[in-house]
């Protein structure tokens, strides 16, 4: 019944974190790390993200083909008429801020009330997840600001119209092209944990809320998307600019890791980091904190170098976290936000995933080895 | 970077549904699909299901050992003291069962805000889940019905006190023992759907509560724990003795699935199937639906001939969906409870193996093969 996986070298090994095993084809996106590659629908990330609308990416992701004008205004409005949350939902959003509930915590509970008015056709589901999300976390995040939600306005666009929630103010051109361009890079990464996790979810004939709410729980986890506030601490911590060496330096000489730099899969730069570079650029140079960004940059450099010093042959490169948290930092979003805003973004993929995982049909049950006792009997209590 | 599986036969293939993929080694329970055999911790399921409360089942899983009379007290203790619900999660619960929300959607709803007044330590965690889980269900039941949810009675132990919370009234002696032996029969089996859900989330250092709402999710689907109602409506549709042969035989000859026989991985009889037919007996015996439990058997005759007959080869037994339904009506329960009652029996397995993975601290992370176009550029929208 049971059979093991053989790996490079033919060893019979267990697969416990299912590295190198192909658990599903997919057309929505390929990350070749080795080659720095990242394709979204068949365009390298870097075609799409800086041009692109995210409604286009969710609409490209869902259809395979980008919208056409009348398309896209459709799909527009179809979103923005979901975006308001049910009464119950931001009751709950309100206990979970009086009790300072984590917002990813928050974010997966209310994400769950989606079943709440909506009739189950996977469709409709998915729609009314994309619209909601940045309104539950705008509106938690302003909750637990002690400010009330604002309600969302439907003349804008979905970037737009969430930084208009977080802040109560109509954003500039600028910031919402930095914030698009960040949704856009993110929006899909292959057969990452959460994703992974909704396939599972609805392959058993679940329903999208089910799968997405599960994807968002392990989005939470460290390992995977919770971490990318950190990477923006060493540059506060430095603070000032001739700093930079003498900490790095002193971090790597007691054995910590930079964080910002490296990445399970991509052993060459990151193709989302020179996406997210660039967007911060423009973002800075317009109205953001010119200072810290060249700190961020000094940063990086002497960081880079010393790495090579320190980890040859690893080839350590500036990862996404580190230009997300520079981006989300530079629109005013505070660390807490950074992971749920990942979540704002990646619904996009979950959902055009759960597509593709139902058209497939097919379970996702792989087996266990039994490492435990065995022939145990019976021994009533009052014998223990 | 990509690996391929290689199957029996040497080909290279793709392992779309981890099929023959061992995920994860485990102390918690052994699928021996081939055998016929369930161990659950160490035990034959047979030496178990019978005997041990469910609290010490849960303890067993947790602990890898059956408690003694001190550590059996403390637990029951501890358990007992978690059962209430928040304002915010009955709150919840009233909006669902005033848009009649489908009993395991709510259960995940509701399942979803343990984290409010939790602290994030995955032992407690845990704990609360356990307890809370037939709170949650019982109290649905009592609102879809139009009554209010009962309060718990601490002095009943987890089985009776389920029931109690359903009916409003303390159940007999032989009542909470057949219930105490289905939640038992099917506590923990191997790496199934749901359990591998709540893995892959808690394996990116997600939490308990994450987890366990990504499995309820995972549960609910027809594939997986979704779909024990059918088992029994094909007796209550033969509702006559005479007429089993004639209606099962109709339904194999229009190529139908006869449910309640058969299972993807027991290729002979499922082992809890025995272990709930001794227990079903036994409460039909005492103060059931004798004629209804005589049909049941002479349907499952029947059905086994005609199966023999018709489908030679493959030997389908009575699988444990055929003896859930016939013991969980027994209990009075209705069809739309039979999939959240499983999931009140399995949080005891889904949090030990949360646990187990913990401990292991890896993340559970495949691949996906791209095959989508490639090379696509950007056009913009009005060229479109």
């Amino acid at each position: 019944m049971r059979e093991k996986m053989k790996d490079d070298s033919s060893q019979i090994v267990l697969a416990s974190g299912l590295e190198g095993v192909i658990a599903a084809e997919t057309h929505l996106s390929a990350v070749a790390g080795e080659a720095g590659e990242l394709i979204i629908a068949g365009f390298p990330v870097a075609e799409l993200a800086s041009r692109a609308t995210f409604e286009e990416i969710v609409f490209l992701l869902w259809h395979d083909a980008l919208p056409g004008p009348g398309q896209l205004g459709a799909f527009q409005e179809e979103l923005a008429a979901r975006r308001v949350l049910p009464e119950a939902t931001l009751e709950l959003l309100r206990v979970a801020a009086a009790e300072r509930v984590p917002a990813m915590d928050a974010l997966r509970m209310a994400a769950g009330t989606t079943s709440l008015g909506i009739a189950g056709e996977p469709y409709a589901e998915a729609l009314a997840l994309v619209a909601r999300l940045p309104t539950i976390v705008a509106a938690y995040s302003r909750l637990l600001g002690g400010e009330e939600p604002m309600a969302a306005d439907p003349e804008l666009g979905h970037a737009a119209n969430y930084l208009y929630m977080l802040t109560g103010e109509e954003p500039g051109t600028e910031s919402v092209r930095a914030l698009e361009t960040y949704l856009n890079t993110v929006a899909d990464h292959g057969m990452n944990a959460s994703t992974f996790a909704a396939r599972v979810i609805v392959a058993t004939r679940s329903d999208v809320v089910s799968a997405i709410v599960g994807a968002i729980g392990a989005l939470k986890g460290p390992l995977h998307g919770g971490a990318p506030g950190p990477a923006l601490d060493v540059v506060f911590e430095i603070a000032e600019a001739g700093r930079a060496e003498p900490v790095l330096r002193e971090k790597l000489e007691r054995g910590e890791r930079l964080m910002g730099f490296g990445h399970r899969i991509y052993k060459v730069r990151d193709p989302r980091a020179d996406v997210l570079a660039a967007a911060a650029e423009r973002l800075y140079a317009t109205d953001g904190d010119g200072e810290l960004y060249r700190l961020a940059l000094e940063v990086e450099k002497t960081a880079l170098g010393l790495l090579a010093v320190h980890k040859p042959g690893r080839n350590l490169q500036t990862n996404v976290e580190f230009y997300t948290a520079l981006l989300l930092h530079g629109l005013g979003l505070p660390a807490e936000l950074f992971t749920p805003t990942f979540a704002v973004a990646r619904v996009a993929g979950w959902t055009a995933h759960c597509f593709e995982q139902q058209a497939l049909d097919r379970l996702i049950r792989p087996q266990s080895a039994y490492v435990g006792s065995k022939d145990r009997r019976w021994v009533p209590l009052e014998e223990r």
